[in-house]
């Protein structure tokens, strides 16, 4: 049971369903002394909301998060950072059919297997709703990351069957991603997922696709053999994801059709600092960083949410039937999990941070 | 610092380094009473050896496993289990170089930028070495379950750009993957594997693979939201085996380019049962068993130990330069991590398994 | 830094400054099913409270508990319970003194001296209001052991000198603990400790005590050797209570004055199950519960706030000066730290009948 | 289960039954380069080892440590130390009667009745031989506090009644604790002891005592509020010695009878820095460190093993009788609880210097 903490030493617990009456995380560990204000928490959570573009379910949420304790005139206390998120205008009138028929692909089957008294309405503990409490965790994960010179960036590589083939500068990520509602780096072929995405929803239908997770500035030194490894932790971060079903390192599948000569990163000196010329390692050997860019892909399943009828079991008659889901639902989640993915990334590199003395426990400096 | 344990109720502790004096792993959290002998690890860590095939590295490792505590009559004591390897035979002189000069694709790099004072020899504490104490642990997790009717089982499915197309039964993959070198649950494949490692090897060079891991018989409700999916753990304690990049669970990089209606699992009952007629998501919803069986591959690594020659940097002099490996190594890594992601899939079920209470934490029965 | 969680499996992760917008909890690992309403937790939260009588500090605190997630339709849901208190009538001036000047006794000095940012409004994060998250949780923690015939009692036994020299019945303590505002189990001595307790107060000045905690039904077999030994546990929990010195279990300090053959409680059987015919031990033997009653007393330091003028340093100026603090205190803080000390001891109870197997940690049963 | 790991980031595992193979322990987390030598673990070993003096058992135990892994050239590696300790000739014989009847006062029962399956020689898995890991990672703590300037110091003020009346300075405590066999600061106070506690043992009965622990040099802002106050962890700590029955920081239970006026440190200003002009909080407020010495107290229950008949039952006739020990053993157990005790301070003071990022805990420095 539980499971709902993250992190050593910063450590976050979330708790909230969808329905309920708020949502809401506790962050443990920022050190005393941040500058720290709701601004910094709202525009992190803006991106993760739903409702921004023809993409995204139109279901309206504001959103707005509340600051309850550990900040003090606008700097941390080093105690306990408690946020919450109102729950409103929720209408769990589409859910009825749920309650007794699990959708596929949801997790409607195994909590119900699990725990046998669930909450059906908008998913319950499982809704996409549940990372808010990531995504304002991570945004003091990011603000203290920052000020460390350590930033975390995601992009849409994949969606609908449409790729980005090629690597996008940093500059280009960071001027392109908040620029179209895929968040791919790439503004043409954003485009085209965006047809890709839509012609799929206009059949009923949603879109899978991949998304890239980046962390620039990272010291070397990050990572704790053998079992919390830097690659094993960022893994279970992701993996955590709803939707996500794999985790790729740098060169990731790759690897597997590679030989050794090829896969091998070469180790230079460049401006006496100790470098790799390539970066099939994505930053990590022997689980620990390098110094090198982290980079890491997620492969997100198409939104399991879609209009089409679906084979399922009506749990308390015992007899096998169909559900079809009423209302709008995201085409294509890749967007979405974009400040998801960093928000987790950044969580794992701040409390890794934290781990190997990079910063400071107790006090901001 | 620290993470060289796992698990959360069922726990290990694994420490050594290669060339020291021996390797171990103390187990932490097993029932009292559970009939336990050095032949029930011994079986396990003889599938780990190097040295049983053309395909391994002829390095002759006796590998034999002593149990220090925790067991009395044959039967455990619900103490500690301390158990311990000797490194005998070793033969450290073709470290030399790498005491300055750190290998391309090693840990080498990144535990000298971490640590500064490191064993060079034969990889130190990031020696595939290291795995002993996991496979110890995991004979033990698998007896375990085995006891409650889970049985974990991995094969190779790629190796050297040679893929196992289909999907082989339980009792092919049984029966096969302890007759050919490679693992591989498909005889003829398996050949070809072969040919296509050597072939590299004769050039100098290695090659990557995938590795399937699949456990029979897990009961639905494992797993904790929302960070201690099983989903999330089972990423973590694959990607924490050297020379793996990436994990992929079910359908794994497949969903990127499905549609909904493709990738989810549609829901039926057989025999009273609730199943899903696909397993695109591996045996895992919302992060929860469903009770189908789960399917895990993971990306390995060519061995990065190869004899052509290879860029680095002396980091004493700090000029670049270059480096060539004497000995010989494993042309292909996959067969021998069959048995250490074994290890670490029933590692994680097991203690999911206790999380749950599915297995009694204090006495076997 | 951290430190704000407890508990392994019934996980407790509170929050919240007494003078900040309000004070909470989430409790993770509640299994799912359990009937829950406010009620249940605003009737130890009204135990709790300060203004309950003339040997209380007369500020009106209503502490009306919210509950945000986990239930549903009047059950638990297996998910994070979230609970809210809100600060209200908050008057922050007489705390202006305390800004540059830390109080004698209390947590003012060392919080400045660790993180420099601090909250000196009525104490902060080290407030005695800090305990409405545990006694909150605790009320979760005593309806689950209940359900599964384990009680926890507390009860004063000694104030301002006055001791309750018997081993009362635990009869009397549920009839008469409160019956007075000492929380004592005997209403004379309570009215004797009263006395002795405005008298001081009378006098600008405070006095210590200690309290007993037990619990009854414990089940044998609770503890983990060796590190978390159940005696260990309960120590460090009790001890985690502002203004409690020292923790004994059993006859605690008397046993360095004992001799073997009166310390060592003699075995026998009664009604076929094992018993020991004396206590001694607390109802623990080498860390782990015997089935005899858990027995633990703790001692709890005089009220640091007092009327008195006392001598202090000016951290701004730097130099030494008096503070004397205005508003009224808790004389004695005995009767209120009982339903604290209730709390915790049942959280360590809950946790460890989890972790042993004792009590379902998925489904309420 | 489990429980036999300490620390959250200097970690220890201990492993081992008293006539097993061998006992040992596991330290994980100690930073990279720091000096380490088995002379400096077999050091405080020796102080552990009975048979030093008439006033302990008389076995021989050598108890010579092997490190088995995590020291490379005479310097630690960042990776665990892997010690270890054979058990030389154990004689099993008198415990045959341990068998079925459990021994008053001793683990016995508690072990037999949660494990069913138990060691019995020697007391198994809860003899005092198991703090031999407790003080070889304990020896590692205390060279790394030194280093950063903070000693721990332990003896004996109270056995067999006879009580150090005053506080001893801290050049009486190094001067004179190893000089008696009581490892009191008093030689005097010694010899009364000594004589008290023979006169017992003569009666083939034990005696307890009180030991106290302090800390010099512990800098200010250690502990982490509200559950991992620094008390708390001590009080775990040192609870979990088997023996220790009460924990007393500070003036402890004195301050059941204090009043707020008398129990209140001043607070005051010397050669610039805050101070306390008494010590009656023993450090720590609040749970953190002020910088003022550490000093805690911990009551010691007298030996259980004795040589008069006791009465117990017998588990597998389930049938009340007598045991009559054989042998020799420790009439009063507090001088080898000294070593032990500061072994389990200087580990919690150890792992929060670390928390508190005051020990770089990847570098030795």
């Amino acid at each position: 049971m539980g499971g709902n903490t993250f992190g050593k030493i910063f450590k976050i617990t979330t708790w909230g369903e969808s329905h309920g009456t708020s949502i809401g995380v506790v962050v443990d560990g920022v050190p005393a002394g941040m500058p720290l204000s709701e601004a910094d928490i709202q525009r992190e959570l803006d991106r993760r909301r739903p409702g921004q573009s023809v993409l995204a379910t139109p279901r309206k949420e504001r959103d707005e998060v509340e600051i309850l304790s550990g900040v003090f005139q606008g700097k941390t206390l080093g105690t306990p950072i408690s946020m919450l998120v109102r729950n409103v205008d929720v209408d769990s009138s589409p859910y009825e059919d749920v309650r007794t028929r699990p959708r596929p692909g949801h997790a409607d089957l195994a909590y119900r297997l699990k725990f046998g008294h669930v909450d059906h309405r908008g998913g319950g503990r499982a809704s996409a709703r549940e990372t808010i409490g990531r995504v304002a965790a991570g945004a003091i994960a990011k603000k203290l990351l920052a000020a460390h010179r350590v930033e975390v960036l995601a992009h849409t590589v994949e969606a609908a069957g449409v790729k980005l083939e090629r690597d996008p500068s940093p500059q280009e990520i960071r001027k392109n991603v908040e620029r179209n509602p895929m968040r791919c780096a790439d503004m043409k072929i954003a485009e085209r997922m965006k047809e890709a995405v839509l012609k799929a929803a206009s059949e009923g239908d949603s879109t899978g696709g991949m998304v890239e997770v980046i962390a620039l500035g990272v010291p070397a030194g990050l990572g704790e053999p053998v079992f919390e490894k830097l690659d094993a932790e960022i893994a279970r971060a992701l993996m955590s994801i709803g939707s996500v079903k794999a985790v790729l390192i740098g060169a990731g599948c790759k690897f597997a059709e590679m030989r050794g000569s090829e896969a091998n990163d070469p180790i230079a000196l460049r401006g006496g600092r100790l470098v790799t010329k390539t970066n099939n390692a994505g930053g990590i050997l022997g689980g620990i960083s390098t110094g090198m860019p982290i980079v890491v892909r997620i492969a997100v399943k198409p939104t399991p949410s879609i209009t089409k009828p679906q084979q399922t079991v009506d749990m308390v008659k015992m007899e096998e039937g169909k559900i079809r889901l009423r209302g709008r639902f995201d085409p294509n989640i890749c967007p979405r999990i974009v400040p998801v993915a960093e928000a987790m990334l950044a969580l794992v590199l701040v409390d890794h941070m934290l781990r190997a003395g990079k910063i400071d426990p107790v006090r901001f400096r």
